[in-house]
């Protein structure tokens, strides 16, 4: 309990220096810790192997051992983010809407860090130095809690991220490591007094386990179960290209497609189409009844089918009538990600853009695209799937918050 | 467990109604809900009338009758309060920050409702009304949970409300009134499949109740430790008015100031001075060693004083070197609702605006300003002390989330 206490304060203290520092001694602070990330390879990959070790010994499966792994190349990847990071603005010290009230006040609203940002996350190392780098820019003290089957790998990360803070005549504590058991992580989620935002990043359970047990503002990232919807009147040829693209470009994203909603009146022209294409990635589909009266070989989709995040080669379809029985299934069964829609059709374009209730939707284009390095932001800490505070890709802004600043000359409220 | 639900169901599917209707109907709907109101007069003065006796009996204090009490001079403000509502800019709909981005993709971010809005609050009936006028104009369904004492009077407001709005063919359920008991309310905290956001209004046990049990996301709106910091070069004259001002206009208010922090340098030229001015409302002084050695008739400030909110006519009075202990002092006892600083130095000002850590920031003015209708919303619902989301007074706004929208032609992700 003291220990979690003292990395609270710490973290607090660390946090006041960042608050007002100059955007040239973040950057270079953030080049430096590249840099010792770069010299320190050897010890990184001799602390992971570590960790590898002992997964292979309690048989962790191949895909987590995967995300647990660094290489030469993922340890460069992490130092360049970093470096990116440093090169990206400072989104802090803006000040917006300043205008000047009847009684001759001026407010304005100045944008600053959001404090101590705590990320809970799973065995992926390569996390610690990408959640550091973006909270940092941002002007937060961060405090990470990373899977513990990663904790040789983390320590020596933030070992050396610390060695480079101090190099910088900055609190080392801008970064802390938790390395205590679940019960310290219970306690960390329930530090509202130190800890201003907790950002759990990983997969359902983690995010849930989070959501029940914080106290803290919690900021939701992750589930994606993503539609596309075929419309009436839908130039095939691309809805072929980007069904297929957003199915099988990478299939374990939350941007992925997991669910395809086709007008009727095309069913019998598209899904064969579609699913010769499919076929060459071997996509299973589940349809429904109409569905499976053109694709008859085709397993059924049950109700459990539509609101599944498969994160595999499996694609459910449901037909509709018109695009009304579109929207209503797709936020019915949706998780506030992303939709799209394929259409040539003004009105139903503009609709599903309105009624559609999702971080991110799409008119005529791949659910893919949700991601902050595709729009434009750099770099991303998650995307959020819920309205509070941030919706969608989250970059350095979404890591900051505001205040009011006011400028008087003897007001008084009558 | 089962009624709680069917409500849950019922403001989700009024809030899909909500989420694109116009600004047209939307105020139509609140001006009608103001005429319904002022027309029900006598009978929401009775049902108020059963409440107050309820009250009477079981000894309610004087300060909570008179927040429960319904006059006709406060239903016509209840109903002008929606009026006013009706006359502000409709938040949703508007799109930032649409660029184009290399591949063609048009990216936008458009407002748009936050969903299903819970409000959790004391027994004050004009709440009831204010809530939904706030959470309506900006496209959202609410959940009200009023205190219990008022359970007549807000039966008998939503009870119009909703007829109101079956009058103009919209859900009655956009508005509706949990009658549970405390369990109920501990279920309601945990419809995360419902409901979008909490906000609690409220004394700050409430607010901790709901920020410990509630696993929705909350905005914490509340309490005010505010400070006024009276520099070295500040205008004396200026600053006994700013003071007795921000102390004693309105006690009772989260605004107010609890604390005055005074550079030592003019502690025996000032203190005095705001000494005579705020004995013409007996506001009683606790001081620091110096503040006792110039008054010496005040009482002892103790430590548990720097982090009180009175609510009441006292004031703690603590000395300081100079600004940097004032920022952290300030910064160690403070709410995050409104500080102030005094002062006619340029660098002073300024490092004090970008210092201090909390909502609202003030240079030369009363912290009483920090106020929707101060700062120019037309109203509120409350003012947030978290930084997540929204900081200070959130008006229409801030009860708004964002959603991109995406056009394309084709693109996929390579």
């Amino acid at each position: 309990m003291e220990d979690l206490e003292r990395i609270g304060q710490q973290a607090k203290k660390a946090e006041a220096v960042l608050r007002t520092l100059s955007r040239g001694r973040k950057d270079a602070a953030l080049n430096r810790a590249a840099d010792r990330l770069d010299e320190s390879e050897e010890q990184l990959l001799s602390a992971n192997e570590k960790d590898r070790m002992a997964a292979l010994e309690k048989g962790m499966s191949q895909g987590l051992l995967d995300r647990l792994t660094l290489t030469r190349e993922r340890i460069r990847s992490m130092s360049q983010g970093l470096r990116d990071v440093a090169a990206l603005d400072d989104p802090v010290g803006e000040v917006t809407g300043m205008k000047r009230r009847p009684n001759g006040l001026l407010i304005g609203q100045k944008r600053v860090p959001l404090g101590v940002v705590g990320i809970i996350y799973e065995a992926r190392p390569n996390v610690t130095a990408d959640a550091f780098g973006l909270c940092f820019k941002a002007g937060n003290a961060v405090i990470l809690k990373g899977g513990s089957d990663a904790a040789h790998s983390n320590a020596a990360i933030v070992s050396v991220l610390r060695s480079a803070l101090a190099e910088e005549n900055l609190p080392p504590e801008a970064v802390c490591l938790l390395t205590g058991d679940r019960s310290q992580t219970t306690r960390f989620m329930k530090m509202n007094e130190y800890v201003d935002v907790l950002i759990p990043r990983g997969g359902a359970s983690l995010i849930r386990t989070v959501v029940q047990e914080s106290t803290v503002p919690v900021i939701e990232t992750g589930t994606g179960n993503c539609h596309i919807y075929v419309d009436e009147s839908a130039d095939l040829a691309m809805a072929v290209e980007i069904v297929y693209n957003a199915k099988t470009q990478r299939i374990g994203v939350c941007n992925a497609c997991e669910s395809l909603v086709v007008h009727e009146a095309i069913a019998e022209s598209f899904l064969p189409m579609l699913a010769a294409r499919l076929a060459e990635k071997n996509v299973e589909l589940r349809g429904d009844k109409q569905a499976r009266a053109v694709l008859n070989t085709i397993r059924e989709a049950a109700e459990e089918d539509w609101g599944r995040e498969y994160l595999d080669y499996i694609l459910s379809i449901k037909t509709v009538r018109d695009i009304s029985e579109a929207i209503a299934h797709i936020n019915r069964y949706n998780t506030g990600h992303s939709e799209a829609i394929l259409t040539s059709d003004y009105a139903n374009a503009n609709r599903f853009l309105e009624e559609i209730d999702a971080a991110a939707v799409y008119v005529n284009a791949s659910t893919r695209f949700t991601d902050g390095g595709e729009f434009g932001f750099g770099a991303e800490i998650g995307i959020s799937t819920q309205k509070l505070h941030a919706r969608g890709p989250m970059g350095l802004r979404e890591l900051t918050s505001t205040k009011y600043i006011i400028y008087g000359d003897g007001q008084i409220r009558p």
